[in-house]
């Protein structure tokens, strides 16, 4: 028996429980019950598997599924980032980075090497691989804020122009899946629950106690 | 852009969500919040990339992602019944196939096919994969009562023979896993946190109000 080589891997396998603590700004679908990083990265799994034929290019689906389950590992030790929180966002990167030595460091070594690489190749978003996970990462939320009546968009005063704006990701990884979603964002702000950057400005109950320079910086 | 496709996908998303509700009786790694089948899907895949190289024979792990990753989905029509319940889970197969019809069924069909199919080979138990994924299934609530001080061995009044009979399962899938598993068990057994039937029948408190025939049929 390796014992050994067993024994960082349970470490792993017990620390990463962790994540199932770390909660998300977005709300299950049709819930007020925020999610948690695991439940966001089960789903992103399946999602992953049911919708890879609309990658723009052929794509490994292992490696984007070992991206997705394991992409938010490092918010044990750094937390979550709201997506439209441009500066927290930045300031985060090197706390990213040194939970992704210490959490997959837990394993053996070269599995901690893997699991590093894949992570960095996500955060780098450069590969087909990489483009596609994150599309799908950025899908989620936006279905969930859609089933939630305007969810995290509505709560934070976040207007259509932020949200094109930061879901263009979407484009990189599937030209179909960002077809499919700028009609969702065009219904959204027909339905009322996605503002244009003019009529949140118009609407000061819609800025949640926000002032306008904080707004700008979302 | 393949719209009819794409909306068959989003409900089987949509639907899929349900998961994140529907709790098991195992609770979280030194804790006592149960954990929701979601998050207990996303731990086993994760268990899955690190722990794949224990597995009796080469795996195609993508085929293994897939299985941890949907298996526990019919619970969303079928309800999560407990490992040690073995007349509730003769019961409950008819069930489980009836929701692996329907929920599996919102995809696009050679999806619901594939998929189906996946699930039917998972619960039939018989190749590589599915003998490896039973055996992260049966692993990860086992470390989790360790964690636990017992937890549901001791909330049900397990016995340890009664755990080795229902774990062996590990060993068809992986022996190393299996080794590793039976010095746990020991070792729990050793601590008190695990007692032997002999040990159960002479400790009525250890019984949580059960009565012998109903133990017996646990």
């Amino acid at each position: 028996m390796h014992l050994d080589l067993l024994l960082k891997q349970m470490s792993f396998i017990h620390e990463i429980d962790k994540l199932k603590y770390i909660f998300r700004k977005s709300k299950l679908f049709s819930s007020d019950r925020h999610e948690n990083d695991s439940e966001h990265s089960w789903h992103l799994a399946i999602m992953a598997i049911v919708l890879a034929e609309h990658a723009n290019e052929p794509v490994d689906l292992l490696k984007v599924l070992k991206m997705l389950l394991i992409h938010d590992i490092v918010e044990i030790d750094a937390g979550d980032v709201f997506l439209f929180d441009s500066v927290a966002r930045q300031n985060n990167a090197v706390a990213e980075a040194r939970a992704a030595e210490r959490i997959f460091g837990l394993l053996p070594e070269s599995q901690a090497a893997e699991l590093i690489a894949i992570w960095e190749e996500f955060e780098a978003a450069e590969t087909a691989e990489s483009l596609f996970a994150r599309a799908i990462d950025n899908l989620e939320p936006l279905l969930q804020n859609i089933s939630n009546n305007g969810g995290t968009w509505e709560e934070f005063s976040v207007s259509y122009e932020k949200v094109i704006e930061k879901k263009i990701v979407i484009k990189y990884g599937s030209q179909t899946l960002w077809d499919f979603t700028e009609k969702l964002l065009q219904e959204s702000h027909k339905n009322g629950i996605l503002k244009k950057e003019e009529e949140l400005r118009k609407c000061m109950d819609c800025m949640g106690g926000y002032t306008q320079e904080e707004l700008d910086n979302l």
